[in-house]
């Protein structure tokens, strides 16, 4: 960016070369099967093993989650070790792989698991070593058929990733009860802030057309736990709750519900009015109450296991229950009302901002929804961004997390990677997942993280709930980067079991995607475990944050000063001038920081103590402020963005030496992507470093390179058609 | 369509039959590779006598082309033999097949080829048996390395299809000089009339990325002949000739260049006001004229054989030289100017027509253009559209074509089915182009066909072009439909050689994209050879046109009446009303048959001759009009509708024939295609016919079932987010 114009000649030699690598293995990894690759055990003496352990297979049991799970099993015995494996009906001897439910099997109702199977619940499994009849065996046991699905992926986990068959005791069930995906998908098959290609729904086709891709995307979201699907986007079009879509959505349904998958959809509050014919939406009368329970009846009519609604209401323009004077527990209520007979919940989402900006964006919410705790029906659940902003690269947790003791408040995490750096950056996130996990609200003394608000073991919520917004589009890898789909892996991971640590799924997730050779578990890990710091570091160092091009976020624009709103702008967050940089949200300031309990407050509102990664997200300091590391926090400042961009380079550099040991294509890609990334840390670095000394007025410190470009050519960079917005916005 | 709403619930069962099908062939057959599958020869006495032939390949010489042609062959002959051929830098012995222009082979240069080599040109080649230094041989030569190229992809097309090697004398050379793709590909990824997903070309990540695709396009390209593409809208944006735009363009190029394919842009007229900061685009003003020689200058600075420009100007609200009261002549020439030093060439449309609607629309092009013969450059050609309308299912070829005697005039077909069932009607288009090329226009007498006309050969045009405008997305399988693969290769092969019947290409193809089973070949044949029959006689037989849903075309709606001027409405065209129905372009109408010569004139002009096909394009009768059937007009047209679509009940029945004959995938996608065209050939039918009955006031003849829906349940029916189209229009 900004440098001279170069004319492109790739070499053609090289490209010769890497194409003729691929072509001769005619099906190269693409990366279409995800972590669900199946290939042949590597490891010669893991394969005699596991061949030993699994001679036969008892799968009795007919329902469509049952063949689901068995279809699955030999799908991935099959691939795992090299030829399929025989299904007895009856134990034929050691070495049986024996599946089931005490219901759909005899054997495992005769086995001593009553223990074990009550404590995994509904959707849990259990998967021992046990003698049968004097033979040895491997049991996956489960109360329900879903149970049964979720242990025979794990069952192929352990082989995937190596794991010895002796000793088998685990016991497993989700700590959260609602783990879903939110697609903001457009029915005209456009992402909002989609980077890897186009919606995979392709609406025009459906009912008639069931993609084979959709199967594929159930076995991958059931492989991790995850068991909703919001279909549509939350900036919402009413038309999918007409007949002609809801006969589309039954159909995504149908194919969905064998992998304990259900489906959700947002509900724009205007619908009454745009597909009802009503003259108003107001949720306290009675006939938009009776439009909905009769929308809602419908609805179930088309997909019996409906999930029910997510709702973006009174929000960056989205219709809402504040256009007639009702509060956001009166919309909720009215919609939680309509889909309680039918076991239906209402996810409300907690990012709203006035239209007048009066107090501090990330204060707004709190304000909103907090004198509200209690007034919400059972099936209502808030869901609210991890921090207080918007899937910021770095942000403190929402101080919502711990405020709502009697209304549960869900997690929404953001998978796609708006901010931190769209299609092409490798930046793995179950550590900005778990930095939030783990964070201490306070809500209840010492240990109430954010976690145990979430899974609904601090208040005793009666439901609890995980949302990411979805990565997943029409490339042919589902996530753009091939990285990315790591992101989408360990978002399920931890809605399953969010004491996971990232280090092992990162673990699991390489073993299973990539390879089990020892160097490539290591070096990605490596890269994995720090990417995240690292784009911390060449975008939003040191707490700050929303500084980014205006409406498609893609690349650095610390200089936008004027938008819709001033809440839109960078200069609104960074403050910087000529005193210093950062948001004073003390008392001094916005007082942000009062809305967390007093522990928290105690740890962020002085600067000395205040960690370095939040100090510009809470305190407006000189630009020669004497950080913790002894240097100036205009040094500190240059270190961090220097050191950003340096450990790109470092990726891309420990990257390259894998070369060979996995296969070319993807390879080939993530290099490429790697460089992209390289290019655009630089970018970041100088841009904001070249912005932010207009007003510290001090020179970039000696060592470091000097910035190539100029800031007005930075500025005057522009990128319409940038992915992940409609050109028109 | 319009039938009562029903609930989809898929049968479990023959889900997880044919999912259990595709899982263990972990790389089904997904349609990537198109016609370039390169799977073993099945045939083993064929591949017995293939190995006998083809001991070992020599081929000398190195550039960037002829690496390519090395690379396919490889990879051709690997796959289709099952192992890889040895390269010898000698002649060996028998069986060695020798590659190589007389510059790059001594050995060809020693070969008395000189004649066959003289007579294939600059992108032919030959292909012959030989007995070199005593020993059998085959000889793939060409005067150039693109010829090469291609006579290596033919070679491979013999094994392909079992050919036999014996007796070769194959002498093939291009009869159109400019043979070319149009992809009406926008800047967001949008495809304008694009049914298979969106655009392949990810400009964001270019041109750091080159994604392999690129790679496979330009292979299959070149394969059918294909040598040029335009890569951006008719509809064009200025900014893709901004230096941002340039350099991925060039990336492009780079990738394509090895493939004998020059990329061209499209032109926006008043480019030099959006981007260039002027503040007129007068084609006659000065510093217009500058700004264009400079970007001209700039454009082959990134791509040094950039091929030239497509330009639509002056139609449907895109700028043109006709905004300065200047003629198509003056807007084309200019361009001509500043591409001439550098070899380019100008595609000026004459899909145009002006915003008063005064006269026949099917007139104007030829009004417009004809008094314009002799005063364009040499390097501007005309390109006009197969019929004087729009891509219609049936339409009688352009005026234009035979009118332009000293202005080359190209051919504009589509590939894209825009009119022809969108993403889903299995429709090969062979037939239609062949029927155009064929058609008469009696410029010179009788033999003056259009193919003769666009291959320059009847005017001695210093140019010719033939131009499809591409079906190409980002589906996996390319083109949406996999059939519709069928006409991107059909459409290559016609420009290469406009000679080949539809029916030998037909063979040609589904023996290398499907089999070369008998009954596959024979079946597909059937179904290809008669489908454009079919779709003609479902949605407008009897030269009806244009009575398609407006905006996205999805559908019919022959009752569209109002609309943004009166020639984009179906009324317009039809003219049905009490007395009859059908547009009278003879001189009692518009007199649109005048621009035809005599002989057209007289085939046409009375409606007792003119054929059945063409009737209703050309005369308005009454609905008790006697056809030579002896049915009465309305009778006909009811036959007509109810034979189209029984006519697709019999492509679903003779296609489910092929069960377990080609692979699962591919057969399972082209069944479900198929019901959903099967569905809307009776949609047509029900609509047209309700909606025509309400001017004949006559009865569906007894024996025809009755229309299920209501017409006003049909013109009920809403497709906002259709395909194809931005919903914003």
């Amino acid at each position: 960016m900004c440098s001279k114009v170069k004319i492109i000649n790739n070499s053609f030699i090289s490209l010769v070369f890497l194409l003729l690598l691929v072509s001769f293995g005619m099906f190269a990894e693409d990366g279409y099967r995800l972590w669900l690759r199946y290939d042949r055990i590597a490891d010669e003496n893991k394969l005699k093993e596991y061949k030993e352990d699994i001679k036969a297979i008892h799968f009795p049991g007919n329902s469509p989650v049952l063949e689901a799970a068995r279809e699955e099993l030999t799908k991935g015995l099959t691939g795992l070790l090299g030829f399929p494996v025989e299904f007895a009906d009856k134990l034929t001897g050691s070495g049986t792989l024996i599946v089931g439910t005490p219901k759909s099997s005899s054997i495992v109702a005769s086995l001593s698991l009553g223990g074990k199977l009550k404590n995994v619940g509904k959707e849990g499994y259990t998967i021992q070593n046990a003698a049968v009849k004097g033979k040895k065996c491997i049991v996956i046991a489960a109360n329900t058929d879903v149970g049964i699905l979720y242990g025979v992926f794990n069952f192929l986990k352990l082989l995937q990733t190596n794991k010895s068959l002796d000793n088998l005791n685990v016991s497993e069930s989700p700590k959260i009860e609602y783990r879903l995906l939110n697609h903001w998908d457009n029915l005209d098959r456009t992402v909002e802030r989609g980077y890897a290609g186009f919606s995979i729904w392709d609406w025009h086709k459906l009912p008639d057309y069931l993609d084979p891709r959709y199967k594929d995307y159930a076995r991958a979201n059931a492989s991790i736990g995850i068991n909703g699907t919001v279909l549509t986007n939350v900036n919402a079009n009413a038309l999918v709750l007409a007949p002609m879509y809801l006969g589309k959505v039954a159909a995504l349904a149908d194919v969905f519900r064998p992998y304990g998958i259900r489906v959700y959809l947002t509900a724009r509050f205007s619908a009454p009015i745009e597909i009802g014919g009503l003259k108003t939406a107001d949720p306290l009368d009675p006939t938009v109450k009776k439009w909905w329970k009769e929308k809602v009846s419908e609805i179930y009519k088309y997909i019996p296991d409906f999930g029910g609604f997510l709702v973006k209401a009174n929000s960056e323009g989205q219709p809402g229950p504040q256009n007639y004077d009702r509060s956001h527990a009166d919309g909720a209520n009215m919609l939680a009302d309509a889909l309680a007979p039918h076991g239906g919940i209402v996810m409300w989402r907690a990012f709203v901002y006035a239209y007048d900006v009066n107090e501090d964006r990330a204060e707004q919410a709190y304000n909103e929804f907090v004198p509200l705790d209690g007034k919400f029906r059972y099936n209502v659940l808030i869901q609210a961004k991890n921090g207080p902003l918007d899937f910021q690269p770095r942000e403190p947790f929402h101080p919502l997390f711990g405020a709502m003791k009697k209304t549960p408040v869900m997690m929404e995490f953001q998978i796609t990677q708006e901010y931190l750096g769209c299609a092409t950056h490798l930046v793995y996130l179950a550590t900005l997942y778990k930095e939030c996990l783990e964070s201490d609200t306070y809500a209840k003394g010492k240990g109430s993280t954010v976690a145990k608000v979430i899974d609904g073991s601090l208040f005793d919520y009666p439901n609890s709930g995980f949302a990411g917004v979805s990565n997943i589009g029409t490339d042919r890898n589902w996530t753009g980067h091939h990285f990315a789909q790591g992101n989408w892996y360990a978002f399920g991971r931890l809605g399953w079991d969010h004491e996971l640590s990232a280090e092992e799924i990162a673990e699991e997730w390489i073993r299973m995607t990539f390879s089990n050779d020892k160097e490539v578990v290591k070096t990605l890990k490596e890269i994995m475990m720090t990417s995240r710091e690292i784009a911390v570091s060449y975008m939003t160092p040191l707490g700050l944050h929303h500084i980014m091009a205006e409406h498609h976020h893609y690349g650095p624009g610390p200089w936008v000063s004027v938008s819709g709103r001033p809440d839109w702008t960078s200069v609104y967050y960074h403050q910087a001038d000529s005193n210093g940089i950062g948001f004073d949200r003390t008392k001094t300031g916005s007082n942000a920081l009062g809305q967390y309990y007093p522990e928290v407050r105690k740890k962020f509102s002085d600067p000395k103590k205040c960690p370095d990664e939040y100090l510009l997200w809470f305190h407006h300091l000189p630009w020669d402020y004497k950080m913790k590391s002894g240097r100036t926090l205009w040094e500190e400042l240059c270190r961090k963005y220097y050191m950003g961009a340096d450990s790109v380079k470092w990726m891309v550099d420990r990257f390259s030496l894998l070369g060979g040991k996995i296969d070319s294509e993807r390879f080939e890609q993530v290099s490429a992507f790697l460089k992209i990334q390289q290019k655009e840390a630089i970018w970041w670095r100088n841009a904001c470093l070249l912005y932010f000394q207009t007003f510290s007025k001090k020179p970039i410190p000696a060592g470091y390179e000097k910035p190539s470009g100029t800031l007005e050519c930075y500025k005057s960079l522009k990128f319409p058609y940038a992915p992940g917005i409609k050109p028109s916005w």
